[in-house]
């Protein structure tokens, strides 16, 4: 099972609300990136308020589809980080510079139309 | 793996994107049961644009969850229904009435929007 990505106006919105096997993972990373190639989404937010725990894998493909959406022209906002995968995406070296980050999908949603100047 | 509840402001946007089996809408109807209870949400968004064909278990899971929500005081709005879902949802005497429906997640929330008086 694929996670969803909502499309409202011109942003894309993931809720991420279990952990990822590797699989589900970077089958998200292309169904994203494809997505944002589809829909023309000048904006992503990502919440990954419930997780509580993330592997160096997983904290990989987070770094890249961020790194792979701006590439394709796309803001990333994450909102959610919980203290335990904050500590862990530091300690990894993984240091999501340059990322907007909220602490819930309404405050992401509002930095993300600010940034993009709605 | 369970379909994922987004929470925006006072209402919550599903967006069902595979074929559900009858276990997942099962679940999916408790979940955004309890979902409502626990964030207060006064409306509720279910976006089904993705789903071409739906069998009389989950019209009919469909329909009581719509009635569910209601009786918990959410306003409903069902989104993207395409030409054979909505054949099957009258052939099978499913009418869905008194519930607000729109061409897409962008419009639905504007209505539901609307409707709440926001």
């Amino acid at each position: 099972m694929r996670i969803p990505i909502l499309k409202l106006k011109d942003c894309l919105l993931i809720s991420i609300q279990w952990e990822l096997d590797d699989q589900t993972a970077l089958e998200f990373q292309e169904d994203l990136l494809h997505k944002i190639h589809a829909t023309s989404a000048r904006g992503v937010v990502i919440d990954i308020t419930s997780i509580d725990f993330i592997d160096s894998f997983i904290a990989k493909v987070l770094g890249d589809v961020i790194s792979m959406s701006k590439l394709m022209g796309a803001k990333v906002v994450i909102t959610g980080i919980q203290p335990a995968v904050a500590i862990t995406l530091i300690e990894l070296g993984i240091r999501l510079e340059d990322v907007l980050t909220a602490i819930d999908l309404d405050n992401g949603l509002e930095k993300l139309q600010q940034e993009l100047g709605d």
